[in-house]
């Protein structure tokens, strides 16, 4: 039985939250039931595919403390069968109190007949007061846009 | 006078023609008219808006050599109103033989009136041999899924 995630912030969050408990099944749940899923770490390694994807995971989550991810949505574009998210991320390792990062993931959504699902998460590492942003002060929750 | 792009492709290859050309004005013309547009650069600079992301290229394009950047599709994601293209970018800088990079990058396009346009760019860094992906022999020319 899989979830049904209805909207892509749903998605989203069970995704980081499957991070955070270091749930594998559940981390893997969230992508889309495609051949070509893409994921690309701040590594710089660039898995394709659920198997290739599911064991770059195994690894992340077998060797390091437990992974606690503070988003904020910085960028939405929505659609009606896609959504792109352009999020900044906060990273907790185990009980440390200063977090690494912040990393800048491109999260891509797709929505099927088992509601959304994720297609790409591109993560890659943030320069030191990386964001600049012209919008910020008006938009402090990070921006929306629907597309039609 | 703005150019129509008939597809992601064509906006796509416009984009890395105009950083090939130096032509500030032409890669910018490639993004879509938006105020949320996002440009990520494997500095891990984030720049959003098109005042931010034209001040980050005419850096770009005044501090380096001429850029050739060649281009393959890695896996693309296509609908009727967005296409996202997760690509390997290979550099040269100058007259250099050998190649800067690769760069791993997502490109998301957006179709509106004006035809297709870029909405974001998220570029970094890929590991060496980064690339995992079961389905490459099979597919050497890289994937292409429409979404519906």
């Amino acid at each position: 039985m899989s979830i049904i995630f209805t909207s892509a912030e749903a998605a989203e969050e069970a995704f980081y939250d499957a991070i955070s408990r270091a749930d594998l099944d559940a981390l893997m749940s969230v992508w889309a039931d495609e051949d070509e899923i893409v994921c690309i770490h701040p590594t710089g390694q660039c898995l394709i595919g659920a198997l290739a994807i599911r064991s770059s995971w195994q690894d992340i989550l077998a060797n390091n403390p437990r992974l606690k991810v503070r988003v904020k949505r910085n960028i939405c574009w929505e659609g009606v069968l896609f959504a792109v998210h352009s999020v900044v991320e906060t990273i907790f390792l185990g009980n440390a109190p200063t977090p690494h990062g912040p990393m800048l993931s491109t999260n891509v959504f797709q929505r099927g007949a088992n509601g959304w699902r994720l297609l790409s998460h591109h993560s890659s590492t943030a320069a030191t007061s990386a964001i600049t942003d012209p919008t910020t002060s008006e938009s402090p929750e990070g921006g929306q846009r629907t597309l039609h």
